[in-house]
């Protein structure tokens, strides 16, 4: 059977990955406190206020997990019943690695509009929210105007998640080559949610880093009359060098890295040998990445990560979400900042403590990964 | 300590009265079928169908509690922090009376147009929605629109859950004193979502039976000139006498049941013995009755049924809902109509076998109510 044939039927077995249990159980004597009459009570001491509601509900340890569907994984827009399997996925995982509470809430809308409307009509049933899987550019606008306007933590996980483990990674692959992220040149291939914020992120922990992006039209730069506005910014906030231009073999040309956030394929091995010496490739489309590891080692590349479990160095989102809400929620946080997610980074790439070529960032099952993360989000 | 006091303090050692829990162990081996690459499979099989996404999610046997906090218990507009605890309550309840597993949202939004727009977002994530304390008469409008706009279950359960309960407990009542609802003349102090929803079903179920309902102006009637639309309908709509008029001591002359969903002690013993003979009495204002079972009784009441746990005759919405909703989920339907409640509390009244002014509704302890009731919903 193969991998996908075995996943759904193992999600039929299953009707599900995740269920509701009882914090107490329910007798003639626990009925009337926790139900009417005495549960008015709680009401009463909850009414207006999030903190003493968190004190007497669910919700201290609760992160709800949102989708409109319109780009799940790779797979593109699936629409909302598409999405939920994901969704609950993520519910579990946080579950799993952090146990937070999660609930999968997939909407039936998708202008950024309506999508914002529908998750603050129900933000105070939750402790805080990680939005997923929402196709750019919309997603910058949505993430944005409901972390200003909501008053518990809101993080677009494509984004910031998948930003802070490359980061970690990349900390810890400067270290097996003696380079200094500073003085690189770095290549990003795919300007979606997870590419933008992994530029973003990178320049702020590096300012002087070099950095190139690249589109299915070409390196991005004041060339191009086609930009979004998103690009556009990339660009007016010096995160790009506004003079670049050229396709992605020329953008390769002597790049320290390469982070691949597009497509299967995209890097071809003359292109890994036109990069600087000891070349670091981090090719994260999945489930096929932007070069197979083989192949990029052959081509001469020191290090290469992928975001697969069958290989060295799997860069998964899963090293990140759980720590960052679990410290989220238990320190009272509610804003995820610029310097949480660098705090969140440098914890998670201080867990390896000796890297090499073939161990950059720990396994998603190593100990103590949630916890050291968690300790950083204050 | 007083019930209260326990209740918020047994709130706040548990911190909350639900939690999630896994359906299967995330290991290296099974995190790509649960998660990324494999969920991708579960996800296009989902795609565009709530049928298929139920074989291979948690929407299966999934219910959300709704509120908007704005008519909790008896205790009015408490807001959705205040609403919580009730909510999470009664998503307790349908765990442990029906297995099902439930989630508790609460809304920042109020108008029926956001309620309805919010609840429709959303609602791809359920497999049913129960709606909760939202106040009379927007109710109304909220649950007609998404009943008719949305393809899973809708229940306003402080209107039908309540009428259900009513209804059963009211058929055993008629064997206990020999009477017959469609003789009898009933008098409803309380004209909100639950006192509507009772006289429906009332009249739905014994099209002969004589109705006056009364509210804080008195009698409803067409010399009234300050009904709004829903009161004015049940006039229109039959379930009322147009020429009613006066006050509630004159509703309660020769009633042969009182129906109290509205406010402690407004029944006076004087009235009772007004009453037909072997009166039959619901005070089910919470947590302080219409009447005291003892006053009732010392004024000749036959039968007196309260929503309290510490009398006879517990009238509890949790004798209802838990079944109805197991019921919608397992055997498919969309639509809770008005020939499900009537066999709903057929079934439920059938729980007593030798009814008696002491036992005319079961406890909710009971063995078999949600499979008894849950059987009518098909």
């Amino acid at each position: 059977m193969d991998l996908n044939e075995e996943a759904v039927q193992l999600h039929k077995k299953l009707k599900g990955k995740i269920t509701t249990s009882l914090r107490g159980d329910v007798t003639p004597d626990t009925l009337k406190l926790f139900y009417s009459p005495g549960v008015g009570a709680a009401s009463k001491y909850a009414q207006g206020s999030k903190d003493k509601l968190k004190e007497v509900s669910w919700t201290n340890n609760l992160v709800a997990v949102i989708s409109d569907g319109s780009a799940v994984l790779g797979l593109g827009d699936l629409g909302p019943y598409g999405a939920m399997p994901v969704m609950e996925g993520k519910s579990m995982l946080f579950k799993h690695f952090a146990d937070i509470d999660s609930v999968p809430i997939v909407l039936d809308v998708h202008t950024a509009d309506e999508i914002v409307a529908a998750v603050k009509a129900i933000a105070p049933s939750f402790g805080g929210i990680n939005l997923e899987d929402i196709a750019a550019p919309k997603c910058f606008e949505i993430e944005e105007r409901l972390k200003s306007e909501l008053d518990i933590p809101v993080m677009h996980d494509d984004q910031h998640g998948t930003a802070i483990v490359v980061l970690a990674a990349l900390i810890n692959a400067m270290k097996v080559v003696g380079k200094e992220l500073n003085e690189c040149k770095v290549t990003v291939s795919g300007v979606g949610a997870a590419g933008v914020a992994v530029m973003k992120l990178l320049k702020l922990y590096a300012p002087e880093v070099k950095i190139l992006a690249v589109d299915s039209k070409g390196i991005i730069g004041n060339n191009r009359s086609d930009l979004n506005e998103t690009k556009q910014q990339l660009i007016d906030d010096g995160v790009l060098t506004a003079d670049s231009a050229g396709s992605l073999v020329d953008a390769a040309v002597e790049a320290d890295v390469f982070i691949g956030l597009s497509q299967a394929g995209v890097l071809k091995p003359e292109m890994v040998k036109s990069m600087a010496t000891d070349p670091i490739i981090f090719g994260l489309a999945n489930p096929v990445p932007e070069i197979m590891p083989d192949v990029a080692k052959q081509a001469g590349a020191a290090i290469v990560a992928t975001g697969r479990s069958d290989f060295p160095n799997q860069i998964n989102n899963v090293l990140g979400f759980p720590g960052i809400f679990r410290g989220a929620l238990d320190n009272g946080v509610r804003k995820i900042t610029n310097d949480h997610k660098i705090a969140a980074a440098k914890a998670l790439a201080s867990m390896v403590e000796n890297p090499t070529a073939e161990e950059i960032i720990p396994n998603p099952f190593a100990e103590g990964i949630v916890k050291t993360i968690a300790k950083t989000i204050v």
